[in-house]
């Protein structure tokens, strides 16, 4: 048979409920989405648990999860997938941390645990960190800031182990930690020496910079140390095309989301104007993620909007991000409507009411291109009609059915 | 409460999709099958995928699934089920090998790997192999002959590995490759020794025999060497009445599935005609399936004829087939309908106008014989229909749900 190629949509945070201003309908509901209508009348629908029922997914663990890898034994470092987000590229064997930006006296005692929270100059701070801070007993040492008071220290070389204890004492007036080891090992106790000595220089660097003077002339508190936790080694990701056998790329403009897929080895691409909010460059990606279908088999095409505006409690803006996503649908399906198979759904739910994450299911939807196939008979697409498909599916079974309705699958057995 | 007898009625390849010919229904809906309506009043149903949805199953590792094993820990190695499909019965720790009969010149360089493809003589070359090579340094060497030029080759004895390098160079031109082992081991090393004696063995034993001189006569490359790969260790699968303390039977036509259910050790019986084709002697297989019920708790009952018609695209085959399953379950169900659990499905879909396996659910229904149950008011038994009902299982569901509704399942916790 023809193989067909892949788009997968993914719409972070599309999951909602019931909204009061909307007459009690959810966001998809409320929206009137032509495109997407077309799609259904050739399509398989249903509800989709990222994880599993009730499970509140992260943006990481659900996009593992419906890139194929179950998250429970790829997703052991959190403070590993948080240095992806906040820009490393990571190995194998690297030991990532968490830290804060943090004021401590010449005591190392802690004054405040975030600096203040707000640090204007947080990028400077880390540049002049990677620019005096190379290397560490021969481990390279490098700094990511992530946002506000946030930042992620990783540790590349031989050798490393995150079994090791933290630096942050949790508590202002206490004393920065010395980190030991939770194990016996060579390689514990090398790792908590060199983070050790690394949290010495770190406060030589901070405590001299320029852009801290300045802060103390302002009657801010002086960013002058880096509290490290949740040591995590990084385990490679396998190359999605080496499980998947797909070409791949993505279009998006979220660090967490670019950095995973890079970490899969996808091509990513953020075209001009997208911002990963809701004033992002929405045909701007649709157009890029048709030119990336001439070329790749899969492309992977991510929206943050969705969410961004959920965690703002901003009703309007979902209801206009997801008729803008009609209109990127429209967009793509003008020009491959007959090549593509088509998956769109929510990485997780995100009801603008509750403003955070939910473990509700995702409505889900799968079109194909051709019409010998049981249809489900479903009419639009959000999360009351999507229970009158047959899909009730989970993150994890995502790839396998679109390998399978674009006629890559390979046979288990024989 | 009384105990019921089950019998699984599993159709090979039943699932399929709206075709052209039949104006866009599928083969199980284009068929009127009284009996089989008759059960539905009394059934519950829905849709099964054989192992996860969209995963496109093999006849085998969907067996596995739907006989509760999962195949994930249990089909580890394709070799020893192919192995098992071509007629040989493995111990745990046996190492198979998938092998090609193939042409070398007399310094082993590779003229053809399939030495022409159609090699009439080959069972006959492969029972000269088994009079010939009994064993290698006390290990037991045995030659199954599978289709066209496929061999399989079992070595059984204590320590044997299957870390260890294929002889087939995978190229025409090139020499056979000497086996190595892949792992630091005695095991490896020795199983990697004793196939390269072996292949010397066979090539000593083929080019000596009558047959391939003939076939040189004849202007034919002679069948003087095979080409081993994929060693594969076999671990034991579990005795099917250990798990479910059912005494059962299976009755089939099909290689491969005749080898599974022995190694699971139930009793398996071909009736007189039964074919695998779609000629079989399918009121035969219904009255030996019949027999088998007054003796054993669990009858397993296989038809191969509509997943072949499938791979043939014989539209009219697999209707015809149908046909006769509705006539098979007629004729069990006159004699046991009021003692009886009857499971129908499929182990995969192969919709006939893809020719081949595909990931798609499989209709499944579950009639029980009595009528203080919730049914599912279905009308047909077909891919639609299935949809309306509330069954939305998997493969390693099956064997559960029988237990449940015969009454013989063990309660799991106090």
């Amino acid at each position: 048979m023809k193989h067909y190629k892949i788009l997968l949509f993914i719409a972070d945070g599309l999951g909602d409920r019931p909204v009061s201003k909307l007459n009690y309908k959810t966001p998809l509901e409320a929206v009137d989405k032509p495109n997407v209508r077309e799609l259904l009348k050739s399509s398989l629908v249903g509800l989709m648990d990222p994880i599993s029922p009730g499970i509140v997914a992260g943006s990481d663990t659900s996009h593992l999860s419906i890139f194929g890898l179950d998250p429970k034994k790829f997703y052991k470092g959190r403070g590993a997938f948080e240095a992806i987000g906040a820009g490393a590229r990571l190995k194998g064997g690297d030991v990532a941390f968490r830290g804060n930006f943090a004021t401590v006296d010449n005591e190392f005692v802690v004054k405040d645990r975030r600096a203040g929270r707000k640090i204007e100059e947080a990028e400077d701070l880390v540049r002049e960190l990677n620019e005096n801070i190379k290397e560490i007993d021969g481990v390279e040492v490098k700094f990511f800031h992530g946002t506000e008071h946030r930042v992620a220290v990783v540790l590349s070389g031989k050798g490393l182990s995150d079994k090791i204890s933290d630096t942050d004492p949790h508590e202002v007036g206490k004393k920065v930690l010395d980190s030991h080891p939770l194990i016996d090992s060579d390689a514990a106790k090398r790792t908590a020496e060199i983070v050790n000595k690394l949290t010495k220089r770190i406060y030589e660097v901070l405590s001299q910079s320029e852009y801290n003077k300045k802060r103390i002339e302002k009657g801010e508190l002086p960013a002058n140390i880096i509290l490290l936790r949740g040591a995590s080694e990084y385990e490679e990701l396998p190359a999605f095309e080496s499980y998947t056998k797909l070409k791949a790329a993505a279009v998006s403009a979220t660090a967490l989301i670019k950095g995973i897929c890079e970490q899969l080895g996808m091509k990513v691409v953020t075209p001009v104007g997208a911002t990963g909010g809701l004033d992002t460059n929405y045909i701007g990606k649709a157009e890029e993620a048709a030119k990336l279908l001439n070329d790749y088999d899969f492309v992977f095409l991510h929206l943050k909007a969705t969410d961004a505006a959920s965690h703002d409690g901003n009703v309007e803006g979902k209801k206009y991000a997801i008729e803008m996503i009609d209109k990127m649908i429209g967009k793509i399906l003008d020009r491959f409507g007959s090549e593509i198979v088509v998956a769109i759904t929510g990485d997780h739910a995100t009801p603008v009411e509750v403003k955070e994450h939910t473990g509700d299911p995702v409505p889900f939807m799968l079109y194909v291109p051709y019409s010998s196939l049981v249809f489900d008979d479903v009419k639009d697409f959000n999360e009351r009609e999507a229970r009158k498909g047959t899909l009730r599916i989970r993150g994890l079974d995502i790839m396998n059915l679109l390998l399978n309705y674009s006629y890559r699958a390979e046979k288990y057995g024989a």
